[in-house]
Protein backbone atom coordinates (compact mmCIF):
# COMPACT_ATOMS: atom_id res chain seq x y z
CA UNK A 1 0.00 0.00 0.00
CA UNK A 2 1.51 3.39 -1.34
CA UNK A 3 0.36 6.27 0.45
CA UNK A 4 -0.97 8.77 -1.98
CA UNK A 5 -0.52 12.43 0.93
CA UNK A 6 -0.43 16.05 -0.79
CA UNK A 7 1.04 18.57 0.55
CA UNK A 8 -2.10 20.02 1.88
CA UNK A 9 -2.77 16.73 3.86
CA UNK A 10 0.26 16.34 6.18
CA UNK A 11 0.38 18.34 9.09
CA UNK A 12 3.39 18.67 11.53
CA UNK A 13 3.85 15.87 13.74
CA UNK A 14 2.02 12.77 11.33
CA UNK A 15 4.33 10.09 12.25
CA UNK A 16 4.28 7.15 9.44
CA UNK A 17 5.99 3.86 10.48
CA UNK A 18 7.24 0.55 8.89
CA UNK A 19 9.60 -2.25 9.89
CA UNK A 20 11.85 -4.30 7.92
CA UNK A 21 14.35 -7.33 9.04
CA UNK A 22 17.86 -7.00 7.36
CA UNK A 23 18.72 -10.15 5.38
CA UNK A 24 22.03 -11.21 4.29
CA UNK A 25 20.00 -11.29 0.82
CA UNK A 26 19.77 -7.68 1.25
CA UNK A 27 23.68 -7.24 2.23
CA UNK A 28 23.85 -9.08 -0.90
CA UNK A 29 21.84 -7.34 -3.44
CA UNK A 30 23.63 -3.75 -2.40
CA UNK A 31 27.00 -5.32 -3.02
CA UNK A 32 26.10 -6.27 -6.25
CA UNK A 33 24.52 -3.02 -7.24
CA UNK A 34 27.56 -0.91 -5.03
CA UNK A 35 30.43 -2.90 -6.11
CA UNK A 36 31.34 -2.06 -2.05
CA UNK A 37 33.10 -5.40 -1.67
CA UNK A 38 34.76 -4.22 1.83
CA UNK A 39 35.40 -6.68 3.89
CA UNK A 40 33.69 -5.57 7.33
CA UNK A 41 30.42 -6.22 5.40
CA UNK A 42 31.08 -10.17 4.68
CA UNK A 43 33.94 -11.16 6.64
CA UNK A 44 33.57 -12.21 10.30
CA UNK A 45 36.95 -12.65 11.16
CA UNK A 46 37.41 -8.99 9.83
CA UNK A 47 34.76 -7.61 11.52
CA UNK A 48 35.72 -9.29 14.93
CA UNK A 49 39.50 -8.17 14.59
CA UNK A 50 38.21 -4.84 14.66
CA UNK A 51 36.01 -4.61 17.52
CA UNK A 52 32.37 -6.33 16.16
CA UNK A 53 29.89 -8.41 17.11
CA UNK A 54 30.23 -10.11 13.24
CA UNK A 55 30.02 -8.60 10.08
CA UNK A 56 27.66 -5.72 9.62
CA UNK A 57 25.36 -4.14 7.02
CA UNK A 58 26.03 -1.20 4.82
CA UNK A 59 25.07 2.15 6.32
CA UNK A 60 24.17 3.13 2.96
CA UNK A 61 21.73 -0.17 2.96
CA UNK A 62 20.11 1.16 6.03
CA UNK A 63 19.69 4.74 4.96
CA UNK A 64 18.53 3.07 1.61
CA UNK A 65 15.39 2.81 3.12
CA UNK A 66 14.78 6.40 3.53
CA UNK A 67 13.63 5.49 -0.08
CA UNK A 68 10.85 3.33 1.30
CA UNK A 69 9.48 6.00 4.44
CA UNK A 70 9.40 8.81 1.65
CA UNK A 71 7.79 6.96 -1.64
CA UNK A 72 5.95 4.67 0.31
CA UNK A 73 4.56 6.40 3.58
CA UNK A 74 5.49 9.70 3.84
CA UNK A 75 4.23 11.25 1.69
CA UNK A 76 4.50 8.87 -0.67
CA UNK A 77 3.51 8.95 -4.46
CA UNK A 78 3.94 12.49 -5.21
CA UNK A 79 7.93 12.26 -3.19
CA UNK A 80 10.38 13.94 -4.44
CA UNK A 81 13.08 13.49 -1.99
CA UNK A 82 15.10 16.76 -2.41
CA UNK A 83 18.24 16.03 0.20
CA UNK A 84 19.04 14.35 3.30
CA UNK A 85 21.17 13.87 6.35
CA UNK A 86 22.12 10.39 8.25
CA UNK A 87 24.04 9.85 11.15
CA UNK A 88 24.57 6.65 12.10
CA UNK A 89 24.82 5.38 15.60
CA UNK A 90 24.89 1.82 16.11
CA UNK A 91 25.95 -0.78 13.49
CA UNK A 92 23.32 -3.25 11.89
CA UNK A 93 24.15 -7.01 11.59
CA UNK A 94 22.13 -8.94 9.35
CA UNK A 95 19.43 -10.43 10.95
CA UNK A 96 18.49 -7.05 12.86
CA UNK A 97 14.83 -6.19 12.08
CA UNK A 98 15.00 -2.51 12.10
CA UNK A 99 11.84 0.10 12.81
CA UNK A 100 11.93 3.35 11.21
CA UNK A 101 9.76 6.00 12.52
CA UNK A 102 9.09 9.24 10.07
CA UNK A 103 7.36 12.51 11.56
CA UNK A 104 6.66 15.68 9.92
CA UNK A 105 8.81 18.11 11.54
CA UNK A 106 8.51 21.20 9.13
CA UNK A 107 6.03 22.73 6.22
CA UNK A 108 7.43 25.53 4.21
CA UNK A 109 4.18 26.65 2.25
CA UNK A 110 6.44 29.08 0.20
CA UNK A 111 8.58 26.27 -1.52
CA UNK A 112 5.23 23.28 -0.86
CA UNK A 113 8.45 21.34 0.94
CA UNK A 114 8.64 19.11 4.13
CA UNK A 115 11.21 17.87 6.25
CA UNK A 116 10.34 14.59 7.52
CA UNK A 117 12.60 13.46 10.62
CA UNK A 118 13.68 9.75 10.62
CA UNK A 119 14.74 7.38 13.63
CA UNK A 120 15.86 4.12 13.29
CA UNK A 121 16.15 1.67 15.90
CA UNK A 122 16.65 -1.71 16.17
CA UNK A 123 15.08 -5.21 17.87
CA UNK A 124 16.63 -3.82 21.48
CA UNK A 125 15.30 -0.34 21.01
CA UNK A 126 18.60 0.62 20.25
CA UNK A 127 18.66 3.76 18.04
CA UNK A 128 20.97 2.75 14.98
CA UNK A 129 20.15 6.13 12.56
CA UNK A 130 18.83 9.34 12.93
CA UNK A 131 18.41 11.17 9.93
CA UNK A 132 16.10 13.76 7.81
CA UNK A 133 14.71 14.32 4.48
CA UNK A 134 13.20 17.29 2.81
CA UNK A 135 10.80 16.48 0.48
CA UNK A 136 9.02 18.17 -2.40
CA UNK A 137 5.82 17.09 -4.46
CA UNK A 138 5.30 15.95 -7.93
CA UNK A 139 3.31 18.50 -9.49
CA UNK A 140 -0.30 17.62 -9.84
CA UNK A 141 -0.71 15.60 -13.31
CA UNK B 1 41.04 -2.98 -6.09
CA UNK B 2 39.78 -1.80 -2.34
CA UNK B 3 42.37 1.00 -1.07
CA UNK B 4 43.82 0.50 2.91
CA UNK B 5 44.41 4.13 3.54
CA UNK B 6 45.34 5.10 6.60
CA UNK B 7 44.12 8.12 9.13
CA UNK B 8 47.96 9.24 8.26
CA UNK B 9 48.17 8.54 4.55
CA UNK B 10 45.74 11.23 3.50
CA UNK B 11 46.32 14.86 3.30
CA UNK B 12 43.70 17.54 2.58
CA UNK B 13 42.51 17.69 -1.17
CA UNK B 14 43.60 13.78 -2.40
CA UNK B 15 40.81 12.75 -4.24
CA UNK B 16 39.76 9.26 -5.86
CA UNK B 17 37.28 9.09 -8.37
CA UNK B 18 35.20 6.17 -10.56
CA UNK B 19 32.32 6.06 -12.49
CA UNK B 20 29.17 3.69 -12.95
CA UNK B 21 26.15 3.31 -15.42
CA UNK B 22 23.10 3.68 -13.84
CA UNK B 23 21.18 0.16 -14.97
CA UNK B 24 17.57 -0.94 -15.07
CA UNK B 25 18.99 -3.99 -13.11
CA UNK B 26 20.18 -2.28 -10.15
CA UNK B 27 16.79 0.05 -10.12
CA UNK B 28 14.79 -3.83 -9.60
CA UNK B 29 17.84 -4.82 -7.24
CA UNK B 30 16.96 -1.53 -5.60
CA UNK B 31 13.38 -1.94 -5.23
CA UNK B 32 13.67 -5.44 -4.13
CA UNK B 33 16.16 -4.57 -1.23
CA UNK B 34 13.93 -1.59 -0.34
CA UNK B 35 10.49 -2.42 -1.63
CA UNK B 36 10.41 1.00 -2.48
CA UNK B 37 7.66 0.62 -5.12
CA UNK B 38 7.21 4.44 -6.66
CA UNK B 39 6.21 4.83 -9.74
CA UNK B 40 8.29 7.40 -10.34
CA UNK B 41 11.33 5.15 -10.55
CA UNK B 42 8.95 2.41 -12.96
CA UNK B 43 6.42 3.75 -14.88
CA UNK B 44 7.28 6.30 -17.63
CA UNK B 45 3.52 7.65 -18.21
CA UNK B 46 3.18 8.23 -15.59
CA UNK B 47 7.09 10.17 -14.81
CA UNK B 48 6.49 11.83 -18.05
CA UNK B 49 2.93 13.23 -16.79
CA UNK B 50 4.82 15.07 -13.91
CA UNK B 51 7.81 16.50 -16.31
CA UNK B 52 10.13 13.96 -16.61
CA UNK B 53 12.09 11.76 -19.69
CA UNK B 54 10.96 8.68 -18.35
CA UNK B 55 11.11 6.92 -15.10
CA UNK B 56 14.40 7.98 -13.17
CA UNK B 57 16.48 6.46 -10.58
CA UNK B 58 16.02 5.96 -6.56
CA UNK B 59 18.22 9.01 -5.17
CA UNK B 60 19.03 6.96 -2.86
CA UNK B 61 20.45 4.63 -5.12
CA UNK B 62 22.64 7.08 -6.45
CA UNK B 63 23.80 7.64 -2.72
CA UNK B 64 24.61 3.72 -2.66
CA UNK B 65 27.71 4.71 -4.11
CA UNK B 66 28.87 6.87 -1.44
CA UNK B 67 29.33 3.38 0.14
CA UNK B 68 31.71 2.34 -2.59
CA UNK B 69 33.18 5.90 -2.29
CA UNK B 70 34.26 5.08 1.51
CA UNK B 71 34.66 1.12 1.05
CA UNK B 72 36.47 0.65 -1.81
CA UNK B 73 38.57 4.16 -2.28
CA UNK B 74 38.48 6.57 0.31
CA UNK B 75 39.79 5.54 2.46
CA UNK B 76 38.74 1.95 1.52
CA UNK B 77 39.04 -1.12 4.19
CA UNK B 78 39.13 0.57 7.12
CA UNK B 79 36.34 3.14 6.40
CA UNK B 80 33.60 3.43 8.56
CA UNK B 81 31.35 5.92 7.84
CA UNK B 82 29.74 7.98 10.60
CA UNK B 83 27.18 10.01 8.56
CA UNK B 84 27.00 12.18 5.54
CA UNK B 85 24.16 14.33 3.99
CA UNK B 86 23.21 14.10 0.17
CA UNK B 87 22.02 16.71 -1.94
CA UNK B 88 19.72 15.66 -5.15
CA UNK B 89 20.56 18.37 -8.13
CA UNK B 90 19.48 16.72 -11.17
CA UNK B 91 17.11 13.09 -11.70
CA UNK B 92 19.24 10.46 -12.83
CA UNK B 93 17.58 8.63 -15.52
CA UNK B 94 19.08 4.24 -16.65
CA UNK B 95 21.78 4.25 -18.86
CA UNK B 96 22.99 7.30 -17.22
CA UNK B 97 26.81 7.11 -17.12
CA UNK B 98 27.57 8.99 -13.13
CA UNK B 99 31.88 9.93 -11.84
CA UNK B 100 31.60 10.16 -8.62
CA UNK B 101 34.76 12.29 -7.40
CA UNK B 102 35.38 12.13 -3.94
CA UNK B 103 38.04 14.60 -1.99
CA UNK B 104 39.68 14.62 1.69
CA UNK B 105 38.05 18.19 2.69
CA UNK B 106 38.76 18.11 6.23
CA UNK B 107 40.95 16.08 8.91
CA UNK B 108 40.29 15.85 12.53
CA UNK B 109 43.66 15.19 14.08
CA UNK B 110 41.91 14.55 18.06
CA UNK B 111 39.00 12.10 16.62
CA UNK B 112 41.04 10.80 13.62
CA UNK B 113 37.76 10.84 11.26
CA UNK B 114 38.26 12.84 7.62
CA UNK B 115 35.46 15.02 6.17
CA UNK B 116 34.88 13.50 2.15
CA UNK B 117 33.20 15.87 -0.39
CA UNK B 118 31.06 14.07 -3.19
CA UNK B 119 30.42 15.60 -6.22
CA UNK B 120 28.55 13.12 -9.07
CA UNK B 121 28.09 14.30 -12.68
CA UNK B 122 26.22 12.67 -15.27
CA UNK B 123 27.89 12.33 -18.67
CA UNK B 124 26.35 15.42 -19.69
CA UNK B 125 28.42 17.03 -17.24
CA UNK B 126 25.77 18.33 -15.01
CA UNK B 127 26.12 17.69 -11.33
CA UNK B 128 23.38 15.23 -10.16
CA UNK B 129 24.56 14.91 -6.53
CA UNK B 130 26.70 16.48 -4.23
CA UNK B 131 27.10 15.61 -0.71
CA UNK B 132 29.74 14.98 1.96
CA UNK B 133 30.38 11.93 4.53
CA UNK B 134 31.96 11.80 8.06
CA UNK B 135 34.29 9.05 7.92
CA UNK B 136 36.70 6.96 11.40
CA UNK B 137 38.97 4.51 10.93
CA UNK B 138 38.68 1.13 12.04
CA UNK B 139 41.00 0.47 14.91
CA UNK B 140 44.36 -1.50 13.72
CA UNK B 141 42.99 -5.03 14.13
Amino acid sequence: MMNTYEYEDLEIGHKEEFSVTVTEDMLERFREITGDMNPFHRDDDFAVKHGFRSHAAFGMLTASFLSTMAGMYLPGEKSIIQNTEVKFMQPVYPGDRLTFCGEVAEKNDAYRVIRIKVSVKNDAGKKVLRGSMQIGFLAKG
